[in-house]
């Protein structure tokens, strides 16, 4: 495109400032893809110690008072679904190493005590699989890709683990709509790449999308990296189909966009983390595919930079925007060692990845190019790269995005994904690193436990992941963070999970962002939907 | 600005096939506001026949086993709410005039027997007030602005209105993130205009702005007409506050985009049109307002043609698109009537009006200018007009926001506000046109009982307003419309109720558009959150 060299004057600006020429660039790494949720499937993690058991970490929870599996219910599920491969029987036989996946989290900070594992195909099969369970007093945990950050999708006690995974189709696509029927346990990445050949995009991309599944992204509610520009799961799942408990299907499968007909139930689904039922299909609104996506990526000198940044990207760049990421200068520091390679541009206290999509690449490299020269023009940001082609924008992606995996090379990361209203976000960075200090856990020298305390997110939606990264999981650093963290997010009235849920790890600290009445009726919905409370227990609320 | 010169190709292609010059969509009548819900205060209306009761339209209703109010009753809220102006009381005295406004709908199709209005003026009242209905078993109606179509804000027997007009403030802004905090009684319109002022807009925008309040508009999950830019109020708003039944208020006003944190409850009152609750406070997600907006008018001569307008729109101008609206000849026709003018271009089957916004003037002209080429060159549009300035862009408008009222004139207007896949969307008109002539209700002559039967809405959301408008109520119409159009769209997957909600219109009629096991949780979920069922009894399921 013709217009790309239009982009040299920004470039020159930015090198005068800079070592390193213009080309820089250039990124040569190989693109660090977030591979998070494949961690655990890789040889050399095996040889890791073993995760401690959920129930022995969190001793105050007890067993409820649930049925216990028997070689009769095997034999049950066995009957129902049919093939050999849609039962992994622990009870009946050992299965300990073809459950350890369903049993254990990536992050491994949670490990499970499940036995069986069913892998239903058919809604029909969900539906006959939970009424059994319901009438035999089994609990469930409905499990998608398990790439969660809290412990939501992994059993705690010996719950039999329902996996979505070979409930993966799209069930229909209609090319003027634009609207996608799918089943649970298709992966969000092959979703989007099948939205991709005909034009459209999946609403929502997360780091985890290769392995994640649809189904658990709708339980959580996921927000991922371009809200700011598609909004959120509650408004573009239009439709959903789930069985309750009792195996009743609740086909609310709408595929329009208007549909006034009584309360939303739906609604109530996605985010509810399979404590109402478990979602087997789901109908989106799909956008169109943006024919021209431009990256740029900029060093700042302090979180008010880059809160004027933001205001400006707002105002100039308004419905092209399609992210606007917030990277420390630690995070940086962390991707760079864990990468073996240099940054793309010197270092700075904070740095911001900006992405526009739009009809016309040439309208948006302008509107683009013009945001960039002013915000240099007036100070706000000190040096900057536009990416040149699609390697250079995944190259610049993957600074952003590869700070999970290279946190996670360190042994233990305590991760808090918080929102806060945006004036106060980074303060929590700061607050916690003062803290650490305090508690002489880091700043000591080369011995510290503590490896790096960093921020990061999605700054168009305040959302802050706080990440600490450690040698190992530590009482120590535990008692420094929490409460700690969620009375100072209470304090200003932001919330303890912006996008990943309450799960195992939150569960008790809701009463940070929720009040009581709240709480009554949360546990009211609960009880209607889930008399018995079969479904993912020990969890939510 | 220069561009502007550049459509003339556009303009001229289109006059060489009118009569009139191209300088005709300098339109010069008076902008038609729709001012729907206003027309109950003019002064000729009230000389109109008495409406009949609803009791007495639908006889299989009965009033349910609430308290009769008593002057007592009415010393306590006049105790509770204190000013004089906060209940009108036609319990200890005749106020049949000031009770009729809230007695009746702006389409004079409905007639409650309401004795007491309670206006509160803060949350603390509306809790109080609804503790105490809820103990002495009295039935209350939220009523915003009223201006709904389907009974659903209006009494039914002698429920007490609870008018939410004095909570009408503003109660917080903030201008980086653009989250508004409102309070529910507040007009659309001058909300807006609040919003304007400071360089944002509400997502949300339909015919009655002036006069509907945005508590209703969200408890009945108002669409409108930018839906297809701005999404569904259950994106953009991010917090309610409600006052449930027993007077506890549900105080889930988060102002973030994210919030993780336990079942989204706020999500079951936006649409339940009062029926679990008042909401009386909303958090909005507020858009930058666009800096630019175009406007374009054309024919067409078939519906077919009309779906490949709205692909190639969809594809063409992406994220600038924010309304295609569609209007068919005959709609056009009765605006022609009611303005006593000549229409913007020659006669059409069909009819589209598309507005694009977005954050550079002269790059959106220059997309609408080249898309609007290329439907000509393909010959998918027949002729077309660009508005010039806002004067034109308004008078563009009110052709198609004009025809609610247009049809209003002729005395009756039963109207259907629908959503129906794409492909099928017009021929519901087609075929209800078709019945009626069978029926001999057109095409007879001069003495024809209906006026006229008109399609249009938001082709952007396969949302059709099928109206037919007649010299009067009556039997024979309603034979011929009822269950047909309900049974023609439950066959098609569409649904029966697209914006509107239920009200006492639709009540009998949501098992088209649900199911028993959708329609058995809604009944829990209502007598969960209003076990007496004193909330807007009579309506919604």
């Amino acid at each position: 495109m013709a217009s790309r060299s239009r982009i040299a004057p920004f470039l020159r600006a930015a090198a005068a400032r800079r070592s390193g020429p213009a080309s820089a660039c250039l990124l040569r790494q190989s693109v660090l893809r977030p591979a998070a949720a494949r961690t655990f499937f890789c040889g050399s993690m095996r040889a890791a110690p073993e995760i401690k058991l959920t129930a022995e970490k969190y001793p105050e929870m007890q067993r409820g008072a649930y049925a216990t599996l028997t070689a009769e219910h095997v034999a049950h599920f066995k009957e129902l679904l049919g093939a050999e491969n849609a039962v992994i029987d622990g009870v009946t036989r050992d299965a300990s190493d073809d459950l350890a996946p369903f049993n254990e989290d990536w992050m491994r900070k949670y490990r499970g005590q499940s036995k069986l594992v069913l892998r239903p195909a058919t809604t029909e099969q969900v539906s006959r699989v939970l009424a059994y369970c319901n009438e035999q007093g089994l609990a469930v945990v409905p499990q998608g890709g398990n790439t969660g950050l809290v412990g939501g999708s992994v059993p705690v006690f010996d719950e039999i683990v329902l996996s979505m995974s070979r409930m993966n189709g799209v069930v229909s696509f209609d090319e003027v709509s634009g609207v996608l029927v799918v089943e649970a346990g298709a992966i969000l990445e092959a979703t989007d790449q099948y939205l991709a050949e005909r034009g459209y995009l999946f609403p929502l991309d997360l780091g985890a999308k290769g392995s994640c599944q649809i189904g658990g992204n709708v339980s959580t509610n996921a927000g991922g990296l371009r809200l700011l520009r598609y909004g959120s799961l509650h408004g573009s799942v239009l439709g959903v189909e789930a069985v309750l408990a009792d195996g009743r299907v609740v086909d609310d499968l709408c595929t329009l966009r208007k549909n006034n007909t009584g309360y939303d139930l739906k609604q109530l689904f996605i985010g509810a983390e399979g404590t109402i039922g478990v979602i087997t299909k789901i109908a989106v609104q799909c956008p169109q595919r943006p024919k021209a996506v431009n990256v740029a990526f900029f060093g700042l000198q302090s979180f008010e930079q880059v809160q004027r940044a933001f205001r400006e990207a707002k105002g100039q760049l308004g419905e092209i925007l399609s992210a606007f990421e917030l990277m420390d200068n630690e995070s940086q520091r962390m991707v760079s060692v864990a990468k073996g390679a240099s940054r793309p541009m010197d270092e700075y206290p904070f740095y911001c990845l900006i992405e526009t999509s739009g009809s016309n690449g040439e309208h948006d490299y302008e509107k683009l190019e013009k945001f960039l020269e002013d915000v240099m023009e007036k100070e706000i940001v000190v040096d900057g790269v536009v990416a040149q082609d699609q390697t250079q924008i995944t190259n610049l992606w993957g600074w952003r995005e590869g700070i999970a995996e290279a946190l996670g090379h360190w042994g233990a990361v305590y991760k808090y994904d918080v929102s806060i209203p945006l004036a106060d976000m980074y303060k929590l960075v700061e607050d916690v690193r003062e803290r650490m200090r305090e508690a002489g856990l880091v700043g000591t020298g080369d011995g510290d436990l503590v490896v790096g305390i960093v921020g990061y997110g999605h700054m168009g939606d305040s959302n802050l992941h706080l990440n600490v990264a450690a040698h190992k999981y530590d009482k120590r650093i535990e008692e420094v963070l929490e409460p700690f963290v969620y009375e100072w997010i209470a304090g200003r009235g932001g919330s303890i999970s912006a996008e990943h849920g309450l799960g195992v790890a939150k569960k008790k600290f809701i009463g940070y962002s929720r009040n009581e009445t709240v709480l009554g009726l949360m546990r009211d919905v609960k009880k209607l939907f889930d008399p018995k409370g079969i479904m993912n227990p020990y969890k939510y609320i």
